[in-house]
């Protein structure tokens, strides 16, 4: 089945985003075993929509189109389809009083250029749209059916997940004899991974991938065809023995994903102290409901006044071994835990840059540590090969996660990881 | 001039990589006034390359293809363009002699792979790569002039800065006449906003377009030729009185962007109390450097017990009115406050979903103050029309900014936001 994609909008032809729908589509195709095989990126104009309807229609078998649903007159989609088809566009009922039930329900009345999104060309399916106010759509045109999707992220990736997926496995048949086991990895690079999984040999039918997602990379195990499947679960365990530490989680997208389900409902509290991270640890974990079950509190002390004044750290320490030091995460670790005695704390402090950087300590420099009630605290300073700020922030906080979750799984909580240096202690 | 692009790999089309370069060479171009007007992917298949590089030619004049240089196996845009011309490949002899020459400088023996790399096809015209074994080169197929590019983002850079550019200006003479004024919104939804402002009648040249990236929708003003660009301070200015309390900023992303430009070396501190936006305030502002010059702490306080103990919210207060109440966020933001005499300081409760509503405070329920050294505090509770927990926190911590945002001006703290219901005081 050859599937292909077109993409619409000025915003994401002319650069001012980067296309991250389309990365994503194409990665949740290949997880159910599908390769994109072309992809069209055109802006608001209605000729070029039609162009590339017509044009694509012709070798494709099926074609996401993902944009152009919105109220507003850049929005062109189904009328350039309906234009490609040479049919008319027809108001949807049942998507019209889905609309006006949705604004009666916030109490507002719906503005008139919405009832444009129910305008479908004639011979259109409507496809469900539970999230937002653009019903999707598909259409056949010659050899292709145009599968029409919006282009705000969740209500793409519901619709792709709910809709596409099981459109295109149930009726048109699309063989998805493919399984995938995930591997999320932190500290090693990809080419790194790449050549030491090189040395493996592996059964027919499975093959690796590799995803960076910084800070974590993803390495997928692909089972194609019965008998490979059959051999999924061992050769997983074999390439996790080979990786050894830097296996952090399997099926998890982030390693706060890996911490919310191990503390959801299980009694543990969690308090977080963050300087360098910035909220970032909390912000990770609230995304989650449910999270309050377990993270009581979190407290960005960025400056050093805020270090000892809210969490006990004594300036004596700030003196002698700076805010960037392991003694310093230690009592922020401790103090933080302290104030409402949690089970646990994670405390970082770290230079993520671009200034502020020495020769002793440079951009990338980063102290961590982890107070657990009753026994004590583990604590590490690393140097991350990276010098991009947001970045360094998040490996930062994917480590300090990943301390944690050894010690709820009785681990050495302190490990080498291959791309990290860490200092002597 | 039509400028379109071609971009090449398996990786970037089936999602393992996101197309940082398209979105960059775009974004290039714009800033020279030249719109991007379409751009195909296509995996490393030598068909699919051969028939794209045909049917593109016949619409663009300048066509960038990116990738596809290298010395391996994969790396087949040369071999590609020469079949689409019908013409040989011819080992190019001053880029082989520079390329001998850059191994010999390095100590190197020169892999017989890399000779692969200056087979041009015939008519080709050879571009300089300083930094790279890849040479870019050129060819004239149909009405379009294809210029090859390495896919190694700082090759590429240099290539378009240095080659690119200079050739489209001056043996194509590009015109360059462009300009784009972006307003920031909250508040008001896509539709709305076309709405206003289609009772608007624009100069001749200059157009609108919209782009929604929860929490904000931008508004973009796009003047095209000289005389809408010498309209377009005038026009936005119109713009910006029409829309009303809705534009919270010009030419930002976001509005911690905004909030980080205003506080950045003003001699002004923040301090942040965060229950449902769970710390994003923080790491919103961390993302920037320096912003430890204005964020001296903030205190993520998910539990009751934290907003008693940490920030001395009254446990009267909560039992009376509850931890989402005007009440409750007026004593949190006074009491982070007060922590560390701050200037100002932002607090936030909410229900974020998708449990915890009641029919008195629904999902998507949020209370918001700012307290202000010596002014006391402003405080509100509105309901957002929104379900999706991550997109509560998200507009919840742009309503924070923007009180802030305002009080920095001198300007009324609270006002009316079309799509967000304020609860009576």
């Amino acid at each position: 089945m050859k599937v292909e994609m077109i993409c619409t909008g000025e915003e994401v032809l002319l650069g001012q985003i980067v296309d991250t729908n389309a990365a994503w589509v194409a990665n949740a195709l290949m997880d159910i075993g599908i390769e994109m095989q072309h992809r069209v990126t055109v802006g608001d104009r209605m000729q070029d929509l039609v162009d590339a309807f017509r044009e694509r229609s012709q070798h494709a078998d099926v074609i996401i189109v993902n944009g152009g649903l919105g109220p507003t007159t850049d929005d062109m989609s189904a009328a350039a389809m309906a234009t490609a088809k040479g049919e008319q566009l027809v108001e949807n009922k049942e998507w019209i009083s889905r609309l006006e039930a949705w604004y009666q329900r916030s109490g507002r009345q719906m503005p008139e250029s919405n009832r444009k999104q129910a305008l479908l060309p004639q011979s259109a399916v409507m496809v469900d749209n539970p999230v937002g106010t653009a019903c999707g759509f598909r259409v056949k045109l010659n050899n292709a059916w145009l599968f029409f999707t919006p282009g705000v992220p969740f209500e793409l990736k519901q619709m792709i997940n709910e809709q596409f997926i099981p459109f295109i496995q149930n009726e048109l048949g699309a063989k998805t004899n493919t399984k995938i086991t995930k591997l999320l990895t932190i500290g090693q690079g990809e080419s790194a991974l790449q050549d030491q999984l090189s040395t493996l040999s592996l059964p027919d039918g499975i093959e690796l991938g590799y995803r960076s997602s910084m800070p974590h990379i993803d390495v997928k195990i692909f089972a194609r065809g019965d008998q490979a499947i059959n051999k999924l679960a061992k050769v997983t365990k074999v390439i996790k023995a080979n990786l050894g530490d830097v296996v952090v989680a399997t099926e998890r997208a982030t390693l706060a994903e890996e911490i919310h389900h191990r503390l959801f409902q299980s009694g543990i509290s969690l308090a977080l102290a963050e300087s360098c991270t910035g909220g970032l640890l909390a912000s990770q974990l609230v995304d989650f409901p449910g999270s309050s079950s377990y993270l009581h509190h979190g407290l960005v002390t960025y400056s050093n006044e805020s270090k000892v004044q809210l969490l006990g750290v004594k300036p004596q320490t700030l003196d002698d071994h700076g805010a960037v030091s392991i003694k310093t995460v230690e009592e922020m670790a401790e103090g933080v835990r302290g104030l409402l005695d949690s089970d646990y704390a994670l405390a970082t402090s770290g230079i993520a840059g671009p200034d502020g950087g020495t020769d002793e300590k440079p951009v990338g420099t980063v102290a961590i540590a982890l107070a657990v009630k009753g026994g004590g605290v583990h604590s590490q300073m690393l140097k991350f090969p990276i010098k991009k700020r947001d970045i360094i922030r998040g490996v930062s906080a994917a480590v300090a996660y990943d301390m944690l979750r050894r010690a709820l799984l009785g681990e050495a909580v302190i490990v080498d990881y291959p791309s990290y240096y860490r200092y002597p202690k």
